[in-house]
């Protein structure tokens, strides 16, 4: 106990302590609680968004999204000092990373790390005064929980399905994924000719490209959320998303390859794909060898949290040598909950781990997409060029996944294949900052595509829910339901 | 999903992939990895220290504690570089926030931080290197995902403890709490008279402060590990350790005055007590008069992770207010516990809030009591006077916690009760601290208060064991039991 005694370091023991308070000495209190205080805001944020959506009918995933977009731009417009920096998201990891290996000061590596104008010398006055280094610290946490959120989430997906039934999937996975590539490519290439006629072929490759990644993330949540993760119809997205990660890997080595040198790498790419190939043929098929035994000798020691440490360690262990493949991470927690799915609940005994995580995962996956709501910057969409440009593409690039859904035989339901891949999130805005680093995407391209980005984020639960959901069922509304 | 194609970055894109990764560039993808792999360890780790402790028949904690301390002390041995930095623990965030806030990068604040030598330098040169920011990454998350754990834990057990039982032991734990304040107090003085003759009275009394700490986290771990959370005993170490905390921050204001200015200052004392009391007062009895209220509102929803949310985000409000009333944060946690404790469960329906909160804490709570353990720098008490002077405060500091039991009637096990006030945790440390900042105690001195945190830390769970514990039952095994 007691941790808050450095308040009383002894250098003030003359001041009163009210002064020592306002003079921003709080920040020698306990570090953890502007993190408490933040973790409290956007959990409550997250609850209002999620009952709202209760009473609209809709997954509450959309209520997240939306209240961290109010959040944030409202924060911003009123001018909430917390709200205006976190809202900077990673240019906060580019900034602190710089004042820690270089001679400039935090507020000196903002003024370096964003383009120049007034919005950057308030943020670099924010992260230069007597809070500074508390938003890095609020940032920096909340950054990485809702990094391990999604993990937990996509795990969880994957626990619900078995490799069998994917299997089964695999061919169609395979066409709608195809599909979800070439399709977005040549309308997105179509449609920026239409815009700018004399783009050189490399800049319209790129932004094609672009339109290609697929974010499964949040349509893991609609399809939770509705309770309708084991459907058919969400193990062909899932499976194409997986298939899609390593094809988009391929497909970027080859634009920017082109962008850059203008030739196309062969040996780059047949590494890119044999070490994507040799993770998941290792990460399956390993572990559907090894893993049950494994799981016997750890059902010997009958010590049932071991279950619980076991199965999450795994799932990280996956995530990590899936980034080692350069896959993305949630392809690994994804294929650790598949590769336990048909065994480990069965031969541990005890509670399910998905009963045990689900808990966990109401509490954090909601901090997930309120915090993407929050690094949602309106006031960049603010032009006629932007918006236009934006508009274009985000029906090309719904256009095309949500043909791509035609993968699919006929007795399925294909529009809705069509809507879970249709999310481009992160992923899309990843691709877009390389690109704006080759010089292919400009300012107002990359505007546009962030504007792709957030529709096609929002109108994913709403139009998923309206093509696979009924009414909701009480398990679909509550995720710690399972305990009822 | 493809967060790795950062990896691509266009300006390497001449460069083969291997290179890439072998030259550091793999810090480029996603930053969640590094903090996976620590993660993966340390749980693992926590996992095999206790399942070696079921084979002793001893409580969990231990076995996580000494995995901690061999793994930091055998890191730091065998030159592994990523122990070497991480057991500087706080010393981390003293350096980053130097670096952060002026013209030096990490390299440098370190050899400003730390005091010189070859381990300075090699820290130094560390944190200059390719995995320096990752290092600090990785520290700054496992240090506020360990603190949020001891919050959940003292959480958990005051969910078990209802405001009533606790009002019922008031009296013998302030007997407690004050015969816990003033035998230490007397006895480390004397010893510190017999040690060193010659110091001031102000050295010796703030060494006399620094035993009346009392760390209630391991405690009240163990008693968790045993099944033995909901005794009469544990009852009155949890309510002395909250006494405690008040009367050890007005112990500190007193001999830290007295050390730097001479003189006690009544209004500070007056200030402290009134905003600890406030507190207590306000969370207590408002929490009892409003929450009822509230949570009855809050089951008209029907949403069960709604009570989830509402459960966390009250223990970690109360934790923030606890700080603002300069007490430590788990006082504020294990009150919102109690708090709730009555009538929560009752009135919302669906799992307990302590069933949903078990796995969460099974994978978390063992976290911090490795992190401890990898702190302790077993280097720095290699010396014959830091020795004595450890051993001889050590003896003094358990004596008299254990005969502050004897606050309690004979019916009791009042040697129970004084072996759960014994250990000091990180709060003897941080007193040591300020009473090097004022310059009453040496480096000799702190080093040998180091060795009584340690021994008292891992003496307590062998020794509330032995008296408290009768066979191991498989509840207390399983902090996921609860499930079967």
């Amino acid at each position: 106990m007691l941790s808050s005694v450095l308040l009383h370091h002894p250098t003030h023991s003359g001041l009163p302590l009210a002064f020592l308070l306002l003079s921003g000495e709080l920040s020698h209190a306990d570090p953890v609680v502007p993190i408490l205080i933040a973790s409290i805001f956007i959990t409550l944020g997250a609850a209002l968004g999620g009952l709202l959506m209760r009473w609209l009918k809709q997954p509450a995933v959309l209520g997240e999204l939306l209240v961290g977009l109010l959040a944030g731009n409202l924060g911003y417009y009123f001018a909430s000092p917390t709200l205006t920096v976190l809202r900077e998201g990673d240019n906060l990891s580019r900034i602190s990373s710089l004042a820690l290996s270089s001679q400039y000061n935090l507020s000196e590596a903002t003024l370096k790390i964003l383009p120049p104008g007034p919005h950057t010398d308030l943020v670099a006055q924010l992260l230069g005064g007597p809070q500074g280094q508390t938003y890095i610290s609020v940032y920096a946490f909340v950054d990485v929980v809702s990094r391990i959120a999604i993990l937990i989430l996509l795990f969880l997906v994957g626990l619900e399905i078995s490799l069998v039934e994917m299997k089964r999937v695999g061919k169609y996975a395979s066409y709608v994924a195809i599909l979800g590539i070439v399709l977005p490519m040549a309308l997105g290439m179509g449609a920026m000719k239409l815009l700018h006629p004399n783009n050189a072929l490399a800049a319209d490759l790129f932004v094609g490209g672009i339109l290609t990644a697929t974010s499964v993330g949040i349509t893991a949540r609609v399809l939770r959320d509705i309770g309708r993760e084991t459907t058919e119809e969400a193990r062909i997205i899932l499976g194409a998303a997986v298939i899609d990660d390593v094809l988009c890997l391929i497909v970027l080595a080859v634009v920017s390859g082109l962008a850059v040198t203008g030739k196309i790498s062969i040996a780059s790419i047949a590494l890119i794909t044999g070490k994507a190939a040799l993770f998941l043929v290792a990460s399956l098929g390993i572990g559907i060898w090894l893993m049950p035994k494994l799981v016997r000798l750890l059902a010997t020691f009958g010590v049932h949290n071991l279950k619980l440490l076991f199965g999450v360690s795994f799932a990280l262990l996956l995530a990590w040598l899936a980034n080692v493949a350069e896959l993305a991470t949630i392809v690994g927690a994804f294929a650790a909950g598949m590769v336990l799915n048909s065994f480990f609940d069965r031969e541990v005994g005890g509670a399910s781990l998905h009963e045990m995580l689900t808990p966990l995962e109401s509490l954090v996956v909601p901090l997930f997409f309120v915090w993407m709501g929050i690094q949602v910057k309106l006031e960049t969409m603010a032009s006629k060029d932007v918006i236009i440009a934006g508009l274009t593409l985000t029906i090309v690039a719904i256009v095309g996944k949500v043909a791509a859904g035609w993968g699919c035989p006929p007795s399925m339901n294909r529009l809705a294949v069509g809507f879970g891949m249709m999310p481009r999130g992160e992923v899309g805005l990843i691709f877009a900052g390389i690109g704006r680093g080759i010089g292919v995407v400009d300012e107002g391209l990359f505007s546009a595509i962030v504007l792709l980005v957030m529709i096609t984020t929002v109108l994913a639960p709403i139009l998923l829910r309206a093509t696979l959901g009924v009414n909701p069922t009480p398990a679909a509304q509550s995720p710690a339901g399972s305990h009822h």
